[in-house]
């Protein structure tokens, strides 16, 4: 499907084609731009809602600051799509997100115009501030470093971290909080109260007014020195009482709030602040979704809502033939519903990921024993384990790329003290169009070298479930953590009776001869499909789930490496240190030789696209499992295995 | 040395014996656990001024809570010997932080009075308000939940993210901020500046005086209800104009500042907020080392001194026979100098550790290229990426342990964008009497699994300058990991010239036969140790410093399995996933056949002592290297290796 730009977009390929723009024209680049957006996105997909929200801020930020000199860093990234797409990458943008193209975050590989690569939250302020202090030493104050970072990202301790630093340098930054009220899910937590106060309070509003005022009577275009800006906040602090802001308290020039969809006003605002050197913070307010009405009215939904039809609003369903597996996501946000009305100790906790995670299910069924407590991963984790000192069964549930940012919360709340948390790691392995930044790769590496720890992984819904009973028991008095894929499992008919599963136990899937498969979690299926393959060449693997890297199941491995001596490992985590490390770990202490080949994520960033796509690039596939089998066995490829 | 108690502290064997003393006995209680805490310290060594700060508060919590149902939480916990001292431990404290002793933190196998474990800053709030939440749950209203915690601790992001949820709550939480401006080093940042203000501004406290007298008036001893807190609520906004103060901001009500080592001011204090249901924050100010002139003069001295005589304040030095090798710390200090001196493209990061990772140096010569960034490990990573991005080179020191409270950011920031970050990780391995929660046990196996990372370590302070050296060069376009231990090298005469290392090459230290040692870093020079001693058997093994786990040196394994099939590997990491892993992967991956013993600190906690007590407990000291060798060798002991 050909898409074309609106006619003032057509021109611009870059920020030097849109400062060619009179300023009356910027309201209709807005207009294409957000037009584009749409008519993209309906029909590739990606990110939605949150690049709509930001289509004026975009336009003015290019118009008014010279990138890429002056360094623009967006927060998370997923707003970026109009940035891109100003930037020269407009006729690329129908690439956007799929294996080969563009990255649906901003990448310094990718473009100099995007200063910081992306994909987490709230490490725009941090960047930005190292980026002016590099400056600064080098006797450049002349550029201006910019963080757009939103009202859900502010809430993470990163973004405090930085600001904490950034009010007592003298770097020349400007950070601009763009307050929609929303992460993923609606915002939650105390800042987010805080903002919607100062947003809707008619007398702060009138002070902030007078000094805005003030402002606009500098004259604009007149190099701003140290000494004026120093006088000019003497006036300010006359207006404002001492500390009236949050973030005036932590010594940064607070400006706004102000509407974010009128660019006129960003654009005069813009100019005014690039003027005022120092660390200094624009609030403005937008809609998230602004411009599609369905966006804007159900926010969650439309934050990458799939392909959809742009005239109806209808999201296109996959054609669905007969049951289907659910996804894993729902397996657990309804286990974890069922096992909580069984027992009153199951407890639910998630950092800002209530959608994604399927715990919104209990969060609106058990509003008391379920909480989404903001972007906020470190928290997350010890407050879950605060609760597991009360005897409670918290299934902590964060994506394993997210479980980064809680590590030494796991390391020191958890796994030393041997609190019995239960880790549900969301999201492991290659989960595809996101790309780099969000691959749960490393996480079987990072947790089995905690003492303590219990680390596990479903080959299906059934044992998801299972996994899942067997964590709360009250017999189960240690950490446990439970890692499953993006998206749907391989049993329609998921709703299995539970059934304690014995810790460190694995399960013999098939019996074989000459080689035998060892897979943990999910890629298990991979390698049934594998062997199907195999049998056309009449090879015939033995495939073990082995369920538990840690504890391993000992005898089972004592079983496998007194029968065979060529083993292939599967998993879908970073080979290094990952399961296949452990069973060679095993291989080694019980003084046992085999011949190894370890299948699972190689060393290097792998980036987006579909994950079938991506298995096959890392190499543990269906097709790249059967090919090392036969390598193995010095057998000849005779049927040939689709990707 | 037999150290008596006053005659109040002998009494008391739990709070409930401090219950029974009449409120004009605890000024003299405080002078007795003060003078106690000074005797025991300064002959057994310890944390020193952080419990003296406390004391009054010490007192007055466990005087007026009902302890340990209402639970408390000490955040870094350095600071509760007090604590231990009043709640059963006044007998064991002589057996603090040693071997098999008590632990110089609070832990929660302890003691029924240590609520939860601490070591690392900032948990106290999430751990508390989970605990707040788990009996708000149970409809439990009547137990407070105490967090306490410094200024220096608030200003790491997993605090800030606590306040956030804390605030819109309805737990029974109440916080007490203790602000004497300090970390270890003075505390740093914007937060630091505002609590300044807020606790020296005359107007300011003019107004909480008076909402203070409002207080005054409650009738103490009535329960307070929801309804009468509200009514106050009411009247402190009316005189405290909205929004008037930080915490304030983030719906937490906010009492004080008030003088914390007034123990009577404090139990009335504490009184009053017993009744005052919800999330709630004191602000008390205290002066680190109170009561030991010395200390308050001179704090980060005075942190953790070692042994002294306390009626002199002179400070034991270690005897001192012939030139001695110097601190890993201060070569690293004196090193990034030169090398700065050399490139004006190094600089210096640290969160909140400048003493102890000897970047102070830098910043008292250099204070426009080092910083110290406050308790934020996070902020730090990312700073360092934004000035990498600018063609810095910034070398972020941080100790091991607190290396995983930045991991998402090494990952995510680093790592992925590629960009050449030096982490020297300070403190690795058995860090000694601190014990678990600082062993720097982990980062081989967290590291070595991400793409691009560098990851090396010295075996000794030439070794070190040359990594650092090697770190630096422009060259050197990845992220570089130097990790390497707390306290003294090898090498009196350290200065040595700077030498290139090429990256990814180990060293063959000793040639031998039979069997190889594989070593990295620093208990290379165990192994040296430990093959002195074998030399008395006969025995000589071969011995190679590998240098870096990644990339390994390929070309020097070889050419050990080639010649070796009994290969033992040391490391001062964890085994599971570290660098004798890698070792098995690389002959896994080779196809070669080996018998590999992997000495390290096994799969569990490890808690504190001595280092070489800690290092013979896991099992890679020199002893039990040599042990390790005569039984793979199947040769009986014939000399006595000294521990």
């Amino acid at each position: 499907m050909d898409i074309t730009p609106g006619p003032l977009l057509s021109q611009i390929s870059s920020p030097d084609d849109l400062k060619s723009l009179r300023r009356d024209q910027l309201n209709q680049l807005c207009d294409e731009l957000r037009q584009y957006i749409i008519d993209v996105v309906s029909v590739h997909g990606g990110h939605f809602a949150a690049s709509l929200g930001v289509v004026e801020l975009t336009v003015a930020l290019h118009y008014v600051f010279n990138t890429p000199d002056d360094q623009l860093v967006w927060d998370v990234g997923h707003q970026a799509y109009g940035h891109k797409i100003l930037t020269g990458r407009r006729d690329d943008f129908h690439t956007n997100r799929k294996y080969k193209g563009i990255s649906g975050f901003p990448r310094r590989a990718e473009s100099k115009y995007d200063a910081f690569g992306v994909g987490h939250s709230s490490t725009s302020i941090s960047a930005a501030l190292g980026m002016a202090i590099a400056d600064a030493y080098r006797g450049d104050f002349q550029k201006q470093h910019i963080a757009v970072i939103g009202d859900g990202a502010m809430t993470a301790g990163l973004a405090f971290e930085a600001l904490n630093h950034a009010g007592v340098s003298n770097a020349n930054l400007l950070i601009i909080l763009n307050d929609n009220c929303m992460s993923i899910d609606p915002n939650v937590g105390a800042l987010k109260e805080y903002l919607t106060d100062i947003t809707t309070s008619p007398a702060y509003n009138r002070l902030k007014e007078d000094v805005w005022n003030l402002m606009g009577k500098l004259p604009v275009g007149r190099k701003f020195t140290r000494n004026m800006a120093s006088r000019l906040e003497t006036g300010i602090k006359g207006m404002v009482s001492k500390s009236s802001n949050l973030f005036e308290s932590l010594r940064l020039r607070y400006f706004g709030p102000i509407d974010g969809h009128n660019v006129q006003k960003l654009t005069d605002t813009l100019q005014d602040l690039k003027q005022i050197p120092g660390p200094k913070l624009l609030h403005i307010v937008t809609v998230k979704g602004k411009g599609y009405a369905l966006a804007e009215k159900d926010q969650t939904r439309w934050h990458a809502p799939g392909l959809f039809d742009k005239m109806t609003g209808e999201i296109q369903k996959k054609p669905v033939t007969g049951p289907q597996p659910p996804k894993y996501q729902d397996v657990f946000g309804h286990t974890i519903i069922t096992l909580a009305e069984q027992n009153d100790r199951v407890m639910g906790v998630t950092p800002a990921m209530p959608s994604g995670s399927s715990l919104k299910f209990m969060m609106e069924k058990m509003p008391d024993r379920a909480f989404d407590v903001g972007i906020c991963e470190q928290h997350a984790v010890t407050l879950s384990a605060g609760m597991a000192t009360h005897g409670l069964k918290v299934f902590c549930n964060i994506y394993s790329t997210f479980m980064q940012r809680g590590y030494d919360q796991v390391v020191h709340d958890v796994a030393i003290q041997d609190l019995p948390v239960i880790f549900c790691l969301d999201r492991a392995g290659l989960v595809g169009e996101d790309g780099a930044t969000h691959h749960g790769a490393y996480d079987i590496a990072y947790m089995r070298c905690l003492p303590n720890m219990i680390v596990s992984a479903p080959m299906n819904e059934a044992e998801l479930r299972n996994l899942m009973y067997t964590a709360q028991l009250p017999s189960t008095t240690h950490p446990f953590v439970i890692r499953y894929p993006r998206g749907t499992g391989v049993m329609p008919e998921w709703e299995t009776p539970f059934e304690e599963i014995r810790i460190g136990t694995g399960r013999k899937i098939a019996g074989g001869r000459e080689i035998a498969i060892l897979s943990y979690g999910h890629p298990g299926n991979f390698v049934t499909e594998a062997c199907r393959e195999l049998t056309t060449d009449g090879i015939c693997p033995a495939h073990y789930d082995l369920r538990f890297v840690k504890p391993l199941d000992e005898a089972l491995l004592d079983e496998v490496f007194h029968s065979f001596d060529k083993i292939v490992t599967v998993e879908d985590g970073c080979i290094m240190g990952g399961f296949g490390s452990a069973v060679l770990e095993f291989m080694a202490a019980r003084g046992y030789h085999a011949q190894v080949k370890m299948l699972g994520i190689p060393d290097r960033v792998i980036e987006q696209g579909k994950p079938e796509a991506l298995q096959h690039e890392a190499g543990f596939d269906p097709a790249s499992i059967a090919a090392a089998v036969r390598t193995m066995l010095g057998v000849k490829v005779k049927s040939v295995v689709k990707v």
